[in-house]
């Protein structure tokens, strides 16, 4: 083993030296080098579609779901599907941390977290595996894991349920980049008011202050009652975003023709990319949460409608961006109990 | 027909007011109205796609190509081909500008012009259809387009051949979007040395400065050393993107670990922005141009390798991007023989 890399290429071993997302295999030797952590693994919370996967080759094969995951986990040495390539993360609490490690010395054994980067990426040793959680996807497990100097994790909060800050974790990436990018007095429109919606609204109220202004767009009418009940937006309008007529002259109106200085793309729909891009200023900015984007559909939409707007791709690490997530909650009890009723819900 | 609106739904027939790239059917009445331009028609060069599917049709049916462009145009009142859905660009002259519209008065009759957007969005009316070049997939045609108040063109100049202008309008996004983000100092990264990644180390180099850095990488032996030759980039790394373990040990190297500021993603492969990200400072930026990039592979490779880098998608449109493009082949007569041989070349 070479000397332990930022980004775990020490520990690929098929082929090695590769990115350990992209590899057959990992050493998921359970101890930690002296820039890694070791976790004491509570509980693995399995992507949807591998789930639906391992429930299938169950029913066909009568291999259990928990044999299929430790005879995954032997082989390749972390928690990827082999035939979805899907992982998705895990819970345990802090077993020792490297002396080299950009945490070592604030990040004490025993806190509980969770990860915020795929175990398709994770070294993974499994001792035993519990109970199955069908409903939740969640499976009971003891073992050890290992994260690199450069693996995103959370430390777990006290004061909200483990299925509400992981939901908080999963979204925070956008309401950081509204925190970061809006300014005070500028317009910001969020299209899309499910959970990542809901928590860019109150972001944008916070950073564009009394004199800006929120708008919403949501074309669900229930959704949108909620994200209006709220009180965080200024207009929260019940409109379907693809059609990009319909949105243009919708926030063309709210704006006075100035258009939004922000727009905050968080809707699951595809062929939400022209009315985004027509209804932010020339010189704005749209950011693009949803996973559903098109790139071609950005680009060229806003070539084809002369439109010199920037266009982002939402990145789901703004550094902070967890604990602003839940500091959002804590600031508006109405936005965490809405919150935490559709984190309540799958797919919502 | 309602008041004439400058993204052109008022020439959408069916269904009526959407955006005239989804109407399956256009007003091409050959009158431009107070914001529009009339164009007369020389020649329609035809997507790729699109010409290679009327041969195809061509073959199978027996009706010549020049008879099926007639037929859709007549039916559609635009040159978009019902199976691809693509469409191309034309030349021609302009015949009338409406005194409302923005460039009333600066644009005179006359000027021989290239719209910058798709054809699938322009409404066109055919008199006659000339000699269909198979090879260049140009249509000599006789016929008026409309160009609405933000229908791109660009004025085709003197000093070039066609051909080369063209193709520098073709990636024009690219360089005018380093010369506007990048700044003196700067260490800037080109990955791909085509005809965009030359322009790009052309603004590049202008934008930095003496004390700045161009970087280039291209995976091709002769394309890295055409760039190298130009002596645009300090250095040219004859390196394929697809690895990001390579690229970030040449980067990582080159800049003694400071990484660049702005990298810029003008390669025509999939699968390189795990590298692009890697190889961008965390505080930096990542531009992707290339329409073989994945949203999703953007996205999830930032957080998972914890990059908060801004991630941007490509805007082909930067006002005065025709322009600045033909400037820096004026600029640099050994770009410009270059560029010139890469634009006889197609797929090059």
């Amino acid at each position: 083993m070479t000397a332990p890399h930022p980004f775990g290429l020490h520990r690929s071993l098929d082929p090695p030296g590769v990115l350990p997302q992209l590899a057959r295999r990992l050493d998921a030797t359970p101890r930690a080098l002296e820039n890694e952590i070791a976790i004491s693994v509570r509980a693995l919370s399995i992507d949807s579609a591998s789930f639906r996967q391992l429930r299938e080759t169950e029913q066909t094969s009568g291999e259990p779901v928990e044999d299929q995951i430790g005879r995954i986990v032997r082989e390749r040495g972390k928690m990827q599907n082999p035939v979805t390539g899907s992982g998705g993360m895990l819970l345990g609490e802090v077993a020792a941390v490297g002396p080299r490690h950009p945490a070592a010395g604030r990040l004490l054994p025993g806190t509980p977290i969770a990860t915020l980067v795929s175990l398709t990426l994770t070294p993974l040793f499994l001792e035993s595996i519990g109970a199955v959680h069908r409903a939740t996807e969640r499976v009971e497990v003891r073992g050890t894991a290992i994260l690199f100097a450069r693996t995103l994790y959370a430390k777990l909060p006290a004061d909200f349920s483990e299925e509400v800050a992981l939901a908080a974790f999963d979204v925070a990436g956008a309401p950081a980049a509204v925190r970061r990018d809006a300014k005070p007095g500028q317009t910001i429109l969020v299209i899309g008011a499910g959970k990542a919606g809901l928590l860019c609204l109150a972001a944008a109220r916070e950073a564009v202050g009394r004199s800006g202004r929120v708008l919403a767009v949501e074309p669900g009418r229930a959704a949108a009652d909620r994200a209006r009940e709220l009180g965080l937006a200024d207009e929260v309008f019940t409109i379907d975003a693809r059609d990009p007529v319909v949105m243009l002259a919708a926030i063309d109106a709210a704006t006075s023709g100035a258009l939004a200085d922000l727009v905050v793309n968080v809707a699951n729909a595809s062929g939400t990319e022209a009315a985004s891009v027509l209804c932010a200023r020339d010189d704005g900015t749209v950011v693009f949460f949803g996973m559903a984007t098109s790139f071609s559909a950005a680009a060229l939409g806003a070539e084809g409608l002369a439109k010199p707007t920037r266009l982002s791709i939402g990145n789901g690490f703004v550094p902070g961006h967890d604990a602003l997530a839940l500091d959002l909650l804590r600031c508006h009890p109405a936005l965490a109990r809405a919150f935490a009723d559709l984190a309540g819900r799958p797919g919502a």
